[in-house]
């Protein structure tokens, strides 16, 4: 194991272009995303009452739209976050894996609420679950954006401080709005969904929609 | 909230260039015509009588290459509306991902379309919750086209307004076509689904093909 | 239609960057071989003899590996014959989306080989229809190869004619081996599939081995 | 056949740009870990008992995790030895493409890892079959770097040899780490299933952290 351990030193140096590191994780984002479609199912043999078992499948579709939506935003960020970025080191590389770790797991919890948001059983836990996996989505995001701009490791020299704080303070909401959603979670399990699709459109619409509903 | 909504304008300025946006699309386009062959399969145990059972499956033939044709030709389009922007902004790119959960949703409606044309139940609401899909994809399309086109908002400098207006005119017939595709659903499944495949047929095939054929 | 038509001639002069062209046709390849592995199964509840169960599970091995390969090769094809070209024309774009129509069918015959080889029944079937699937293959292959070629359409001017003329010939083998390899099946479906593995592999190998071989 | 080789023989001196090869080989990777997800279920009906479902479900996590990171951190190593490369020939694509076919058979082991852990039947064989994909995996891997640096093949001119003898040094103890870990799986199929889970760590983890451990 020591020899091992050395060997990984002489290859620690290695540093890793921004390019590919984006072009994997666009592939995992992009996957992630157009796999949710394989759960979106009617029961076998719906024939005769087909369009009352689409109509049925309501949690199906909302999930689909909630888990498809919140993706698309988390790239947009990830976007964001890399475009401050010139090289990649082994501490990024290994935060990021576990984030697309994290971002690949959302189709499972997507297939549980999808599932079990009618109740009658399961409805709260799912909802719970599936909270649960943007809260930790949440977090794994601010400790990969830790590893750019801690002390600016690796954020380029033409990118003014400010900017870094203000994104820093942009991921900040992350995981008590999801904490918060899934903690509805034990009053309402479909209140809960339903906020879990309102914290995607909200980051999803463009600022001037939002403001021009606050005003 | 508040204090969310005021972060969020701070990074409002932030763009995002055409490129990881068309990689993403990119990504989702081939993930999705891809996935259409896990719904073509014949039923366990067939080994009997697999000559005909592979006869039998003429509908989800018939589905996957309607599908991955259109598909296709969304992808072309797509590409010919994205030739002409540089940067996009927050409204294209939540335009562009409601668009592309509409192109990820596909397969849904062709695994119906595959399983339930034959009938005897189900056939039209399959035919039309097919038709209906691509109404509305149509109708997010022309949305996208809008997000970039509407006062030049995201259109390059050098690209004429005639080349703008003649993109606008081609994405018109989408909604009414199939719109028209669908209300046939109501008379004959079968004949709708066969002008699905035809408008896909009709806008792949190389113009001066089609212009050989018309003279 | 007629409104219709016309509106696609103005849009005709549209063509397409090599780059996005391979980029989709990259996705698809990638995901039609990865999704593979979706098909190597043991049956559920082999715990008892997993040993066992996994070892009879040779023709599922056997198709996975055949088909990635042949994959692999095709891809590799794909590429010779896009580095001689610019710009895609409509004409490309439609062989090539019929192309990679096919090869993302290519899943679906790797599933029958692997369940029904073994037989007692279905074996001829199912080795005659994945030898069909390469024998369309190999012909939409030339269609496209055809579709750059022809009066050198969209062949960049640096490329000698000669090397034009070599790579139509490389292809011209593609047809007769593979309906070669399927008109075994009526004698032998087992020695049919070994013959797709064959040829894959000869494609694949590196020229100098089979020089050696052959010397 | 004489024909079809000496054809061969003309496409030969082809080579590839790593660009292209890198783009699939990223695709396959993208595609390998996320389709990891599929994988993780509960038994359909776990509605009212759902939360004990999930959290019996630790096996599956487990499996999930270990594949997704040890694909990452294959990833990075694949991503460091085409880093020293320019053009690929018909050799390099040939390993690389076997190299592939072993990443992407990577969710049938997880798989059985999975559902057969927990025993009481098929632990040993699952956790065998686990560590022999690893240990075939490494064997590939190091016969795609021999492609590469053997008498330095299609090693980049600038690349000092003493880089080339540290990557080779470096891919060294993969084969007898997952062989020992497998030999674990006779003994403890669970010490062996959580053995490949540190592997997959100790090579992810920054080397900083290690060092601190080690001081």
């Amino acid at each position: 194991m020591l020899a091992a351990t050395t060997v990984k030193m002489a290859a620690m140096d290695e540093t890793m272009s921004r390019g590919r590191l984006e072009a994997f994780s666009d592939g995992v984002f992009a996957i992630a995303t157009t796999l949710l479609i394989l759960d979106v199912t009617v029961p076998p043999g719906s024939g005769a009452h087909l369009a009352h078992a689409l109509v049925k499948e309501w949690p199906a579709y909302l999930a689909y739209v909630t888990s498809f939506l919140t993706i698309a935003v988390i790239w947009v960020n990830h976007h964001a976050m890399f475009s401050k970025v010139t090289v990649a080191d082994r501490r990024l590389v290994f935060t990021n894996s576990v984030f697309l770790a994290t971002v690949a797991f959302i189709p499972f919890p997507t297939r549980l609420l999808a599932e079990y948001i009618r109740g009658p059983d399961g409805a709260q836990t799912a909802a719970v679950f599936y909270g649960l996996t943007f809260v930790v989505l949440a977090v794994v995001f601010n400790l990969t954006w830790r590893a750019i701009a801690i002390d600016r490791r690796l954020v380029r020299d033409d990118v003014p401080q400010a900017d870094v704080r203000a994104i820093t303070r942009s991921f900040r909401p992350g995981v008590p709005m999801y904490a918060a959603a899934m903690a509805v979670a034990f009053v309402s399990p479909v209140a809960s969904a339903l906020l879990y699709l309102a914290i995607a459109i909200f980051y999803a619409l463009p600022a001037r929609l939002v403001t021009r509903v606050r005003s």
